[in-house]
């Protein structure tokens, strides 16, 4: 098992020292939308304490957080009034995990819009969009 | 929001009708392997009380459904030596979803070795593969 690395980018994120366009928070996580988006309203939800993967998060850490995610994909399918969802969680670079930092992707899937492959997308539509979804978690 | 429909295949696996691979139970959920795998021990988590995904399920049934399939994942990487892994939720349609029931699809990864195209296996081999998950979750 490799050791959590406390310079990720998430643990940046969540010290405060890189910015993100926040769609929700509490005292145990933090969800935030992905900067290279495959859908609109893709944000992603990690928390706040160190964890890689589910290799090693404590069970009850896992359970809170895919509570969360519930949350918050019920909310993100209503902003982009999408009709399915896929949640995502990632463990290693064979499956699939970019950022070591425990995360769950949230995707709101439309009928007919396939996913687009991963390209930064612009800050200020991220801005809006993160608000769309904030509203909605009042 | 559709409807459960009780006469979908999870359900009827659930009631007994139809024969399942299994690799973990308990009084509130069931794993079994997929019978059309995209990796070796590729098994599926879902819980005994009707849901149909993301967009019903209670809370608490959710938390539940992950902490068992974290339980399943450890042991389903450790039988086919997977040094990843993914953890994959579809809702509806779009979403990715084929079988009305929520489900968790649980991807042991191999470095090197890329999931191949869903079609029917083996079921001697999936007896097999149940059988060495199993045996770790004693």
């Amino acid at each position: 098992m490799t050791a959590y690395d406390p310079d990720n980018i998430f643990a940046k994120i969540l010290r405060g020292e890189i910015p993100n366009h926040t769609v929700y928070e509490d005292d145990r996580t933090l969800a935030f939308l992905d900067i290279m988006p495959i859908v609109d309203g893709h944000a992603l939800v990690i928390p706040r304490k160190p964890a890689r993967n589910i290799f090693d998060v404590e069970p009850e850490e896992l359970a809170n957080l895919v509570k969360v995610a519930q949350k918050i994909s019920l909310a993100a399918c209503k902003a982009f009034d999408a009709d399915g969802h896929t949640l995502r969680l990632h463990s290693e670079a064979s499956g699939g995990q970019e950022v070591p930092h425990i995360h769950f992707h949230i995707l709101p899937m439309r009928t007919g819009i396939p996913p687009r492959p991963r390209a930064m997308a612009d800050h200020g539509v991220l801005a809006q969009h993160a608000k769309k979804i904030r509203d909605l978690l009042g």
